[in-house]
């Protein structure tokens, strides 16, 4: 939640972001306990104190880690909050958005779902978390009242289970892949939204039914 | 994948069975490496030897316990083989059984989730996972050549979409929760096949539209 990335900047090599990026991956690929400062620096090719003069601690670096996944994530809500469509329509935007943000910032959001509450950052980020997802799952209850989502699903359920989805995209999801960021978005709101049953199947069970 | 268990039941306490559910919330409560047979052993009020009464090694009980998850996973697919029904019918099957077996051996499901591939256990369990969802992807496409899936999405995307909302259920789902295995499976089912959206709601945007 620190700001002040812009006056840190300008060290030759790396700035700021660029010894994020690589901390996140190292901390996805080992851990983040068994990342110390010195393996950060060895994996950069950088002294301690060079990371000292970014950072004021390995906790500050996952902070804004975690910030940048979480601010992309929370972005996505406000995105929509200040339309005025149907809330069956403005979920159908958060869920696109939340594609978006998973390929957009796919290793930072690897780390964020990693995150298990063992330090006080990771709780403050958990906490982050769970108020996303009370703002989904009340969008979803909006839906339901509209009648434009399906009642016979607890909301909170629903909300878990889209986001279980969309979150194991973090999983498979290689840039450069077969799909990109829109089509995905597609394929989520198809089986999301749509379901992947034809339509026909459906009458032709109701006739036969 | 060994399959001596009644031998070396029977000794007062813990069974083969009980020292392999203790083991597995170890692993997942301090991760695998960090979990050696001491704190196993500490754990479960047991000398070591007496955990090696009933295993050869660590790794012995991660196989057993990953062996236990691809069991039941891979039973599900099994049992839907042999009935002839729509490759549709087929996988509304596979997707409630895989929640039930979630739900069922939840511990067991959440530490092969977590495996990685560090060992050549982990790495035989990667290879049958992999198995695993080649046979899904395999049945969407039955599907969606006899008519009864939507085929405008890839099959592998389907799968993996299907099976990212599946497992994510390991991260929430509590026993004695609110919902149970076979509502949870209905709710899996709407979600992933008929969708979310009422279907009222699509006619309307279709005469809107």
């Amino acid at each position: 939640m620190s700001d002040n990335g812009s006056l840190r900047r300008g060290r030759p090599g790396y700035d700021q972001r660029g010894i994020l990026d690589v901390a996140v991956s190292a901390f996805i690929e080992y851990g983040y306990d068994a990342t110390s400062m010195g393996v950060l620096a060895d994996r950069l090719g950088l002294s301690k104190s060079a990371i000292y003069h970014h950072f004021a601690s390995k906790d500050e670096i996952l902070e804004r880690a975690l910030d940048e996944a979480l601010n992309s994530l929370e972005g996505v809500l406000e995105g929509t909050d200040a339309s005025t469509g149907r809330a069956a329509d403005r979920l159908d935007l958060v869920l696109r958005g939340a594609v978006h943000v998973l390929v957009d910032k796919l290793s930072y959001v690897t780390l964020l779902l990693r995150v298990r509450g063992n330090t006080e950052v990771e709780r403050q980020a958990l906490a982050r978390r769970r108020a996303f997802d009370r703002r989904v799952t009340a969008l979803v209850e909006e839906a339901q009242a509209e009648g434009t989502v399906r009642s016979d699903i607890d909301a909170s359920v629903v909300s878990r289970l889209l986001f279980g989805m969309i979150n194991s995209i973090v999983e498979w999801y290689r840039a450069g892949g077969r799909e990109d960021a829109d089509k995905l978005a597609d394929d989520v709101i198809a089986v999301a939204l749509d379901g992947l049953r034809m339509p026909t199947s459906n009458r032709v069970d109701e006739l036969l039914g």
